[in-house]
This record gives C-alpha cells, sequence and structure tokens, in this order.
C-alpha cells in the first residue's frame, strides 16, 4: 500500500468550474502547491512565489479524501485538481484511483510542460500551454508527446490557450494549426488579478472577453473553436477559495 | 432529390453559443418559425407570437447552407438551428445531411415534446422540457420516448432546465431524478427579456446565476451536473441577432 504525501495548499467547493471544457460542472478544487512556470499573469501566484508557504500541507491521498467529505458532506461527484503544476507529481495517481473507487469523476489542469503516466487516468484533462504574454517559453516536443499520447489512447482532453493580446492570438492560431483534431478552447485573460473592486473587474473582464469574440469570429483559422470567459472571476472578482 | 421547404425567421454568426452543452462554440444559427409551445418568458416569442411573422421565409436546404456562405464565408464549420421548436419539421433531415455533407457539425435545440428520426443524426442535441414558470407542461411519455431512444443509439445530447424560482428548481430535480445518466444543465433564466438597459440587465443576470449556483451546490440531489448562465446576455443582453 502507497502513502505518497501531496502539498495541498488548498481545497475548497463544491463551487463551479469557471472555465474550459467543463465549465459551470460541480465539482470540489484540490489546489496543489508548486509550479515549474512563473507566469507573469498568475491568478494562483501564492502556489508557487512563497506567499502562501504556511498553508502548504502533506496530505496523503486517503487524507485529501476525507477532507473532501468534511468539506462537503455527500454534495459531489466530481474533483478538479489544480495548481500550480500538478503534473510535478508523478505518484498522483493514488490520489486518482482513490477518488475514482469512490465514484469521484476527476478533472486536471496542466501546461503540458511534462507527461505523466497518470494523465491516462485522467477524465476531463486539459493541457494549458501558455502564451507569450506568459514570459514562459513553450518546449513542442514535450506538448507533441503529451497530445500524441493522449490521442492515441482517445482520451477525453482538450487544449486551452489563455488571451491577452495580438501575440497570444498568434499563438493560439499555431497551438490550433499543430494539433487542429483536439478540441480547442481559447479564454480571455484576466487583465488585473489585484483588482478588487468587482463591478470595474466585471466590466473589464466582458470588454475581454468580447474582444476576444469578435477576434476568432471573423478568423477563417478558427472554426472549430469555443470561446469563453472565466465565470468564477465575473461572479467572485479576484477571491481566493472560489 | 427532394426539395422541402424550412420557415426560416433569422440566419445570423458566427458568434458564440451562449447556452448549453456546446457554450462557447463559435457557430452559425438558423432559427425557426413556428413552436407547439407558448413560455411565458420566451425569449424568441417573435418566432411564434405573429410579431416577426413577415421576417419568415420558406427556403430549401440548399439555399440555407448557401446563406450561410454568403453571410460568414469561410469562416466556419458548425450549426446550430433553433426554434421555435425544430421539430416540429419532419424532414429537417434533408438539412442536416446537405450540412453534413460539407463538412458542418449540426447542433439544435427543443423542448422535448416531439419525437424525430432524425435527432438520432444531430451532432449535439439539447433536450430543454419547460419548467411550471413557463406555463407549459410536460408530456413524460413523449419525453421518455426521447430519452431512450438517444441513449439506447448512445448520441452525443444533454437535458437542459432553465429554472427561474424554487418550483423551477424542484422540477429541474425530477427531470435529473428520472433521467440521471444524462448529461444535465441548470440554466439561469432570463427574469425580463425586454429589459434594455443592459448593465441593469448585466447584474440581473449575475444575481439569478449566483442564487441558482448557490441553491446547486448546498445540495446533495445535484451532483454530476453543470449549472450555466447565458453568455450572450451577458455580453449582448436582449439584442436579437447574437
Amino acid at each position: 500500500m502507497d502513502h505518497s504525501r501531496f502539498p495541498v495548499i488548498e481545497v475548497f467547493g463544491p463551487t463551479v468550474q469557471g472555465e474550459g471544457m467543463v465549465i459551470g460542472q460541480k465539482t470540489m478544487f484540490i489546489r496543489m502547491a508548486g509550479c515549474d512556470y512563473r507566469c507573469s499573469w498568475c491568478d494562483s501566484a501564492f502556489t508557487w512565489d512563497g506567499s502562501g508557504k504556511a498553508d502548504i500541507r502533506m496530505l496523503s491521498a486517503a487524507e485529501i479524501v476525507d477532507e473532501l467529505r468534511t468539506i462537503a458532506g455527500d454534495t459531489f461527484s466530481h474533483v478538479t485538481v489544480s495548481g500550480g503544476n500538478p503534473a510535478l507529481l508523478p505518484r498522483l495517481g493514488e490520489l486518482i484511483s482513490l477518488l475514482h473507487a469512490s465514484g469521484t469523476a476527476v478533472a486536471l489542469e496542466t501546461q503540458g510542460s511534462i507527461w505523466q503516466e497518470w494523465f491516462l487516468d485522467i477524465d476531463e484533462l486539459t493541457l494549458s500551454p501558455k502564451p507569450p504574454s506568459s514570459g514562459m517559453t513553450t518546449d513542442w516536443s514535450v506538448l507533441d508527446v503529451i497530445v500524441d499520447g493522449l490521442t492515441d489512447e482517445r482520451r477525453s482532453f482538450s487544449l486551452k490557450v489563455v488571451v491577452f493580446d495580438e501575440a497570444d492570438l498568434a499563438y493560439a492560431r499555431s497551438i490550433h494549426h499543430r494539433y487542429t483534431a483536439t478540441p480547442f478552447y481559447l479564454q480571455a485573460g484576466n487583465g488585473d488579478v489585484r483588482e478588487q473592486d468587482g463591478n470595474l473587474l466585471l466590466h473589464m473582464l466582458l470588454d475581454k472577453y468580447k474582444w476576444l469574440v469578435e477576434q476568432v469570429m471573423s478568423s477563417a483559422e478558427f472554426k472549430n473553436v469555443r470561446v469563453l470567459p472565466q465565470l468564477h472571476a465575473w461572479l467572485w472578482g479576484n477571491k481566493r477559495g472560489y
């Protein structure tokens, strides 16, 4: 019996998944600390910049599942593992198996910088490679391996690119062109993850989303794509724990 | 060769699908006139109350496909057929075949009051039975036949219930309980389809959505469900043609 421990920084929910391929899904969130990226606009920088260090607890899979039940009782059957980058955790398969054993579906989001065998066990896997505005560089050879591996195994996964500006949009086009058979999501970026005025933020987010919709609608290079906002930011602003 | 004609009242796009199982999808809309229902809060009452009569054109499948290309050129590969209730059209399969022949996917929404064989050819079919606030009554025997037929053929479809109040929520519970294996969407209703002040409407819609999210999150009877708003109403208010 394995007893790996995972660096859990937040457990919350149930709430709605605000973005991507399972947008609107009632889900619990487990947020893991640690990331191999340092995106300029990261909305969860506390997972890697040291500011959330005191919140990190090293929990076993069983302890995590217990905590989910303590918090949410019998109100959920879906869990989202987020980060940070949970793909840094080679033994996360233990948690996924335990969740599946209790009839809980598992979604996960990662940037696609690291492959893990347990990707094949995720029910809805979102690969979110980072555009130029993030300041990060995509390792295409790794992303190729991940997309090919998931495609070959006919897994339910999608690509999602956050777009802030024209350069990001060009990056999104190159991703969609390279992996044209993979379900593709464009997401309007949150231009100010520190804004505390909910109404100001809401209108900023709406404008950004409208702009992205207009760009994609007029383009023949984006056809079979989805364009989405981050619903949780529209609803709850930049608050943590939603 | 068939040359059925269909009562087209609007063709527009590309725009984003604002709701349901393909929320965010870049799509063209074809809206058909005529409905067997008269929902109290219908946001497209012009399709059946006589007010849009002058806009109805009887078009063949080929004419519809031509018009899509005239309007949108090569910018789309997905079409949504809406209404009214397009299930009133027994020969709609001709249009679906022609769209598929040009590599275009077809989504369709209907209330589930009438079965058509061509339901099996729709790529994403949304069944949206109407809750008490609509003033309509569900014929459960028909809905059973439709859900069973689509389930047996393993088609991609979902159930979606618009919720305005507690009674609607109870109706949504009964739908989800009856068809528990079918992907289930709850949608926050648009409480005022005539409000022209975009900002006022936006905050009304946000409040309605938040209320619905809270109801569903705390309930053990809703687990594997999705809760969504109507993005198009958030973006463009009650304007037609979006």
